[in-house]
C-alpha cells in the first residue's frame, strides 16, 4: 500500500533472531509441548542461541533448493518447535510463508494453493491424513517436501536476506468461511509494530512467557513468535487447545501471558476458580465475549484483557487492560499505540462518538493488501485506512465497543438488528447459558431474526416474554431453536455460518419453535 | 551515515506523542517537581492528553517565528515540565534541539553556539545568572527569546512535520571537557531503538514511572522522555539530583525505575538501608561503579543494573539485569537488542574473548555522526561501526567489562596502565574510602601514575606497601595526594580532568607526598 509518510530507521543489519541470539543467547526462547502416544507430553526447551542455530540449519537446507528470494513457501504443519524454527528460517532466507490451516478440506487447501502458487510446499510425514494425495503432482505447487525430507537434504551455504520492514513475512488466509481465498499480506513492519504496540499496552517483562494455544496459521498464534523474539521473551507453544494441558502449563511453566478466545476462557473457568498469580494477563480475542463471562472473570480477579483484532491488522487493534475491563465490561478499550480508529457511517463519513458505524483502522499494523486481489484490496483499504467490515462505536472516553461483524448484521424490514444485542438480551435470562442470533431469509421482511439457544427448563415463549422487556419489537427473534451447545469453528470462534445453515435446515423441517404467530 | 541495510516501516503517520494521546489519553505522562522558594516543591502531573495539548500550544508559538524545517533551536533551560513540552514541540515542528549544559561557562557556551549557529536560542528568564549578556547580540544566534516571551507570542497555525526515523531530533554536546565542541547528532530512529532495546532488557510495564535526575542536556535524561512516550509510561522529573528529594520520590511517587550514576547511588545507600519494593530497577551508568558499591547493593537486594553507554550510541549499549549483576560484579552484561559489540586491538582487528581492546559498537542507536565535523566523525565511525575510545573486554559468556575510557589510559614507559585497576587496588585497603588515578606528564616516562585518595589514618607509604602486593611495579602510583572528597562533574561523574589539574598544581607546589624516592 502507498503511505503518505514513511519511517526508516537507522541501521539494523541483522534479523531479529540473530540480534536476540547476541543480546540474550542463554535466555529461554521457546517451550514447545508435543503429545506423545505412550508417554507424558514431550517438551522442548530452546534458548535463543539454540533456536538460532537450528534456524541456521534449516536455512542451509532451504538454500540447497535454490528458491528465488521472495518465493512463497506453503506450510501444512502442526504447531511445533519445528514449525517455529521454519518460520524464522523462511524470514532469514527472504522467503514468504503461506501457513495453511490444517483443518481445511483438500478442496479448500487446493483453492488456496492455486491462488498463491507456492514454489515449495512443506508438510509433516507424521500427519499423513492431512495430505491430499494429489498435492505431489499439483501444477500450482513448484515442489513438495515433507519437513523430514527437507531436514535430510545436504546443507548449502547461504546469505541471510537483508532486513527490511517492508518485506513480506507471510500470506495468511482469512478465516472467512465462504468465497474465494483471500491471502492477507503481512510485512515484518506489521509484525514489528504489533510487538511494540502490544508491549506498550500490556507491558513486557524479561521473564515473560506467552502461552500460545492458537494455531500458527492464524495471526493470533503467528504474532507471538515475533513478539517474543523482538523482546527476548519466551513463547510457550501447545499443539492445540487442551484445557488440561493449559491448566498444567499455567501451574508448572510460569506462564505470564496467554491468548485465548472466549470459549477457551469459559472452559478454563469451569474447571478452575483461580489462576496462579504468575499469570498476569489473559488476552481475550477472536470473538466478542459475553458480559457474563467478563463479569465472572472480573469477580474472580482473572486478569482478562479483551481485545479487538483482525488478520488484516496483524491481530490487536484495540485492547483494554484488565483493571479497566472490570470497570467497563463489553469494551475492547482504546486503539493501540500507532493505531487510529474511526467509526464511519454508511456513506463512509466519520460518525460522532456514540454512533454505531463501520470500524475503520489506520496504522502501521495494517496489512499491505490481499495477495493478488486488487479488487478485494481496494474494497478493504481506502486511502491507507482499513475498512474492517465490523460494526461498533466509540464512547465519550474513547473506548471502542464492537457490536458485530458487519457480515452478520441482520436487516429486517429496513431496520438494522445487531445480533450481539439480541444475544445479550437472551443471555440475561438466568436459565440461558448461551445464545447465537443470525438472520434467515424472509420473503416479506428481507431477513428474519433467528436464535440458537443453549438453556435448560425454559420454553421459547417464556424466553420471548423475557426479552420483550428490553428489545424493540423488530429485534425479537421470530425463530428460536434450542441446542445442547453452540457450533464452533476450528479456532474456537462461534460458527455463525454453520448456525445459520442449521437453523435454515431445521426451519425447512419446521421441527422447532417458530414464534411468528406470537408476535 | 551510510547503512548497508535500511529498515522502513509501514505507515506511521503521526508523531509518537500524538499516537500516545490517542492510545493512552488519560495515562500519566509526566510528574515534574520544581523547587519553590517558600513552600514545598511544586509538582505538575500531566496526562498524555494534557501534555499533547501543551505541546500543540508551543508549536503554535514556534510557528509564528517562521523557522525553516530542520533549523536548530538551542535551549538553555533547567529540567522542568516546560522543557519536556518544548522537546516534544520541536520534534513535532521538525526543528532540531540543541540542549545546552546550564553549568558551562559563557565562553564554553559561546563556542558551542558558534559551532551549531542556532536559528533560535531559548532560555529561562527565571534563571538570569545563566544568561551571558552578550548572547542577545551574538551573530551566531538567529534570535534569542526567553521561554516566557515565546509563550506570550500569538499562536499561528502549523502543520506537524512528517514522522521520519532518519530525521534529527537533537544535537547533544559530549561531556568531554577539553577541545572544540563536538555535537552528537541523534535521530528519532536512534531514540526509537534505544526505547525498544531498553524495554527488551529491562522490561516495561504499563504503570512504570521512570525517575530522571540526570540533566535533559545529557542522553541519560533526554532518552527517558522518548522511552516513556513510546511505551505510554510516565517520566518523573527532578530539576537536579537532590538525595532527599529522590528518597521522597521513591517513597511517595511509586517510582519503578531510576537512572543514577555511582556517586548518586552511593549517597542514597548512605542514607537508606532499603528501597521500596515498588522500585524494580536502578539503571547505573555514566561511570564504572566500584565492586564494593555493587557488592553492597547486591547484599541489600537493591535492584541495580549496571550499564555501559555513551552519547554517541544514544545511551545504553550493554546493560546487565540485577540478578546477573549480583552474580558477576564488574560486568555491564551483554549488548542490547540490535547492538553488536566487538573488541578491537591497536590495529583495529577483532580481539579474541578475554583480550583487552577498544570497544566498538554497531547498531541502530549509533549516532548519525558529529555535527559539521567530518574529521571527528570519520575518526569515530568506521564502516558503520562506532569506535568508542573506551577499553574493555568480553568474557567467555559474552559479557562486557569496561576497564576505562581510553582517554584516561595512562601510558608510562611504554606500558599501559588502566586507572581502574590501580583504583581498585587502592580501594581494597580497609581505610580507603575512594581513589582516583590519573597520568601526569613525566619527562622521563611519558606519564607518571598519580592518585587522589580519600582515606583516614593512613600514610602514603603504608598505602603503597599495601598495593605493591597486587600491582606490577610500573602500575604503582608515583604521586599520592589525600583529599576529603573526589572532584565531581555536574552530572555526578568523576572529574578526572579536574583531579589531574589539581594534582598537577599541587605537584608544582610539592606540598604532597611524592613517592618516587620510595620506588
Amino acid at each position: 500500500m502507498n503511505s503518505e509518510f514513511r519511517i526508516q530507521n537507522s541501521e539494523f543489519n541483522t534479523d531479529w533472531l540473530t540480534a536476540q541470539a547476541i543480546a540474550s543467547p542463554d535466555k529461554l526462547a521457546l517451550v514447545a509441548t508435543r503429545p506423545h502416544r505412550s508417554r507424558r507430553p514431550v517438551r522442548s526447551n530452546l534458548a535463543y542461541r539454540q533456536l538460532n542455530a537450528l534456524v541456521d540449519g534449516v536455512c542451509g537446507r532451504l538454500a540447497s533448493l535454490h528458491l528465488a528470494r521472495g518465493s512463497i513457501v506453503a506450510a501444512h504443519l502442526p504447531s511445533s518447535a519445528e514449525y517455529v524454527v521454519l518460520v524464522h528460517a523462511l524470514a532469514r532466507m527472504g522467503l514468504v510463508l503461506a501457513p495453511l490451516n490444517t483443518r481445511l478440506t483438500s478442496a479448500e487447501l487446493g483453492a488456496q494453493l492455486n491462488h498463491v502458487r507456492p514454489a515449495l510446499l512443506i508438510y509433516d510425514e507424521a500427519e499423513p491424513t492431512s495430505i491430499p494425495s494429489h498435492w505431489e503432482k499439483m501444477e500450482a505447487v513448484g515442489q513438495t517436501l515433507t519437513l523430514q525430507k527437507l531436514m535430510a537434504l545436504p546443507p548449502a551455504p547461504f546469505a541471510p536476506a537483508p532486513m527490511d520492514l517492508e518485506r513480506l513475512q507471510s500470506i495468511v488466509f482469512t478465516s472467512g468461511s465462504s468465497g474465494a481465498p483471500k491471502g492477507v499480506q503481512i510485512t515484518f513492519g506489521n509484525l514489528f509494530w504489533n510487538a511494540i504496540a502490544s508491549a506498550a499496552r500490556l507491558g513486557v517483562m524479561p521473564d515473560d512467557r506467552w502461552l500460545s494455544v492458537l494455531p500458527l496459521f492464524h495471526v493470533g498464534g503467528l504474532t507471538v513468535i515475533f513478539r517474543s523474539c523482538i523482546f527476548g521473551t519466551a513463547m510457550a507453544l501447545h499443539p492445540k487447545f487442551d484445557v488440561d494441558a493449559v491448566l498444567r502449563s499455567l501451574d508448572e511453566d510460569a506462564i505470564t501471558l496467554v491468548s485465548l478466545v472466549p470459549t477457551m476462557l469459559g472452559r478454563l473457568m469451569e474447571l478452575r476458580a483461580q489462576v496462579p498469580s504468575s499469570l498476569r494477563l489473559i488476552l481475550l480475542g477472536g470473538a466478542a465475549a459475553s458480559e457474563e463471562l467478563l463479569a465472572e472473570a472480573a469477580r474472580r480477579g482473572w486478569p482478562v484483557a479483551p481485545t479487538y483484532g483482525l488478520t488484516e491488522a496483524t491481530s490487536q487493534v484495540a485492547t483494554m487492560p484488565p483493571d479497566e475491563a472490570a470497570r467497563k465490561p463489553g469494551s475492547v478499550g482504546k486503539p493501540l499505540f500507532g493505531a487510529q480508529v474511526r467509526i464511519l457511517d454508511a456513506l463512509g463519513e466519520p460518525s460522532p462518538n456514540g454512533e454505531i458505524g463501520e470500524i475503520a483502522v489506520r496504522g502501521p499494523t495494517v496489512m499491505r493488501g490481499y495477495f493478488d486481489n486488487a479488487e478485494a484490496t481496494a474494497k478493504a483499504i481506502c486511502q491507507n485506512e482499513l475498512r474492517t467490515g465490523d460494526m461498533g462505536y466509540v464512547d465519550a472516553e474513547g473506548d471502542l465497543f464492537v457490536l458485530q461483524r458487519r457480515s452478520d448484521l441482520i436487516v429486517t424490514g429496513g431496520e438494522n438488528v445487531y445480533p450481539a444485542e439480541v444475544e445479550r438480551a437472551l443471555r440475561s435470562h438466568p436459565k440461558v447459558k448461551d445464545a447465537l442470533v443470525v438472520g434467515l431469509p424472509d420473503a416479506e421482511w428481507g431477513q428474519r431474526v433467528a436464535a440458537l439457544v443453549v438453556a435448560d427448563g425454559i420454553t421459547a415463549e417464556e424466553l420471548l416474554a423475557h426479552v420483550r422487556a428490553t428489545l424493540a419489537g423488530y429485534k425479537l427473534p421470530r425463530v428460536v431453536r434450542f441446542a445442547p451447545a453452540l457450533p464452533l469453528l476450528a479456532n474456537g470462534k462461534l460458527d455463525r455460518a454453520g448456525a445459520r445453515a442449521m437453523l435454515l435446515d431445521l426451519n425447512e423441517k419446521s421441527g422447532f419453535a417458530n414464534l411468528s404467530v406470537l408476535l
